[in-house]
């Protein structure tokens, strides 16, 4: 930050770069864009442009061409598998005069005839051992979870090009662990004037939780704040920009997201990559205690969402997905009269769900959902959406009915019915007003 | 494509232009360029480029300028918004040299008075009723579930331009319900000379499945055959081209996958957008049987692919997430001499499991996964990614041991259990040989 003597510091532009037909025809949907946009951001890049394109022959030297020392960094992903239509490896070294070589790093061809020798009782392909190879001059960049080789080049004088492996996981690998981030880091970091956090928030709807901040909002202002919603959650996020040297952006991020929590009170829970589910097994993990769940209309992704957290099994031992009243009955031991009395979606039913997990856990905590996330099963007293939330807990034990917004769809009301049972976990453990 | 020659039907080419900083800065996921990229792909078009661009002044203008007259189809999604940022409209009148006006539609500012005087005390501010503006001279394209209205027009003399709102139903509202898919239908839809289908397999490896059509496979050809893998299913795509009036795409591509799933076998269970838990539960309904399932390692995962099917209700009431070894005792009845003789994860505790599910919910079938997602837990002889997957029905009850590819981390190895749990269902209920 201090490095930068100019007066106004100028911010690093990007460009991120798709590619594969299988994307321009649908197939796949591309998740590698959003994710480098990000990693990109954090390292002080503002991303500029992203294309998507095909594996046609010179597609992407036509477009490597066109970007070639107008922005500081490209970043590709695809095209660097063992088909005839990955051309990423040729067209870079065209764009750059350059042949394509092996990388030179021991082992890496052997590593390959390894790998084939596993699958098929014929040598390794030509094609399959070029995932090993690069332009000449580049720097490769290792994909510990794949067979295919990233590499790293300068392209023109201002320009630093990543290319990557297409599959996600491939192309985190070779740029975390291969060598990419740290390369941008190493060239970008350090006079980085962009800082960027993301505040998580539940328990109100988009346009409530704007008017806790609509003062900082401000087009063009510095912080630059900006809101998503979705099912899950509605986030803020705070792209902070250092406009002098003695102003570093983290300063006015951190000073930013602290007024923003102030201002928010309990409706934030969580900052950047966190989850509601990874928050809940942390507390409950930090708390000694342990929680079950019963769902119907969630059928199990509340207890997905809790268990797609590693170490999960330290807090969560038993759920149930009782989809039928006989399920319920028999295995929460909700008695009969309450569906009659009720219906199956009632704060009653619900109520009984959780004391009933609890007490046949042995849980501290118990968490229920019953409701109709639809298409069908409507009526004019309880349309799609009306979902029924219970928590049962040490000092904590109601229940509540939300309408939740029927027109996303049965997904999304499966989705916002997990958040709000999570946000109940929440609010109980750390004994704030319950969710209403 | 070696055969265009004078006779050769053409095929028309598309962009699709995802607009918004959010994209740009990774804070939301783009979902809407692939679904496009299918859409205008079914309609006979060639997606040729994507491209995601920012919200600034003019970004939009210049990019239309560039590309007007090169492509048949334009679509872009984003910028139709109330805020300041939202410049969609103003960039597409600048580029045709045509004012903004309301569009021509009776009550369609009337709504939004309405819609925003629910949520505000005083009257609806200038920006918020721009949603029902477009260029001078376009063709409006409701948006039966937002306020922000498409609208589509041509620019220059070949290019047909169709802007849409970026909420994703938003968009898809505005495309299906609103007009542009019609029409595009209407432009493109007679002359269509593609078409395209996808056939799903699961059970093999992705080498293994393109050993089957291996010699189908071929650089240029026509059809043109692409596989894609992840965690859920292996797919081969067909793209099928009409060469000559006489022989349509869509005979080509029916031919096509006919051959395949002959080539196939047992492998392929469905089609185009069908899922595996669809299957199952349009299967299920159809025999009038029911099926119940216990969980460990997939904690949830499997109960919601299948609680995640509308009409669920019929053929799902039971399942369990028994997270723990006395959890399985408790619930599902496996005996403890079982834990230590082979230890929780085993196909004797998988199989105990699913017959426990069966007698306890009474269902004709049962599935039961217990595994090691990681990443923590695995050891020498049962690695992460070792999983135990039984199935109990009418004339089926066996189980396996499986070792799915743990370094593509937990949330791989739980979709690959609950892909293969599916499988053996599918195999389980109509007579074909099991999982190995």
């Amino acid at each position: 930050m201090s490095a930068v003597h100019s007066e106004a510091i100028s911010v690093p532009t990007a460009v991120v770069i798709s590619i594969g037909e299988e994307l321009l025809e649908g197939r796949i949907a591309d998740t590698n864009a959003g994710t480098f946009a990000r990693e990109l951001l954090l390292k002080g890049l503002h991303v500029s442009k992203m294309y998507t394109i095909g594996d046609g022959v010179g597609e992407l030297q036509t477009l490597l061409t066109e970007l070639a020392d107008h922005v500081d960094v490209i970043l590709t992903t695809g095209g660097l598998g063992p088909t005839a239509d990955d051309r990423t490896r040729d067209d870079v070294a065209a764009s750059l005069g350059v042949p394509v070589i092996p990388v030179p790093v021991e082992g890496a061809i052997e590593h390959l005839v390894e790998v084939y020798s596993k699958y098929h009782d014929h040598p390794a392909t030509e094609a399959f051992l070029a995932q090993a190879s690069m332009p000449a001059g580049a720097e490769p960049l290792r994909n510990f979870v794949g067979s295919a080789w990233g590499f790293m080049v300068n392209l023109g004088t201002r320009t630093r090009l990543y290319c990557l492996p297409g599959p996600p996981v491939e192309c985190l690998s070779s740029y975390r662990d291969g060598g990419a981030s740290a390369d941008l880091e190493e060239r970008f970091g350090m006079a980085s004037s962009l800082a960027h956090g993301v505040l998580h928030t539940a328990g109100a709807p988009e346009s409530v939780v704007e008017e806790h901040l609509r003062e900082l909002i401000v087009d063009g202002g510095n912080p630059r704040l900006g809101i998503t919603a979705n099912a899950d959650k509605v986030s803020i996020s705070v792209l902070a920009r250092s406009e002098e040297p003695a102003r570093p952006a983290e300063h006015l991020l951190e000073t930013t997201l602290q007024d923003l929590q102030q201002r928010l009170g309990s409706l934030w829970w969580g900052r950047d990559a966190q989850t509601m589910a990874g928050i809940a097994v942390e507390s409950l993990q930090e708390a000694g205690q342990t929680v079950a769940v019963a769902e119907s209309c969630t059928g199990g992704r509340l207890a997905a969402a809790i268990t797609g957290v590693a170490g999960a099994s330290k807090v969560f031992s038993h759920g149930w997905v009782t989809y039928s009243d006989q399920a319920k009955q028999q295995q929460l031991g909700v008695p009969e009269v309450l569906f009659e009395q009720h219906g199956a979606v009632s704060v009653e039913v619900a109520a009984a769900m959780a004391q009933g997990a609890r007490r046949v856990s042995g849980c501290d905590w118990a968490l229920a959902i019953t409701g109709i996330a639809g298409p069908g099963g409507g009526t004019e007293e309880k349309p799609v959406g009306t979902v029924c939330l219970a928590i049962c807990g040490p000092h904590t034990d109601y229940s509540i009915c939300r309408h939740q917004f029927a027109r996303a769809g049965r997904d999304a009301i499966q989705r916002q019915s997990v958040r709000d049972a999570l946000d109940m976990l929440r609010r109980g453990m750390n004994g704030l007003a319950p969710l209403a």
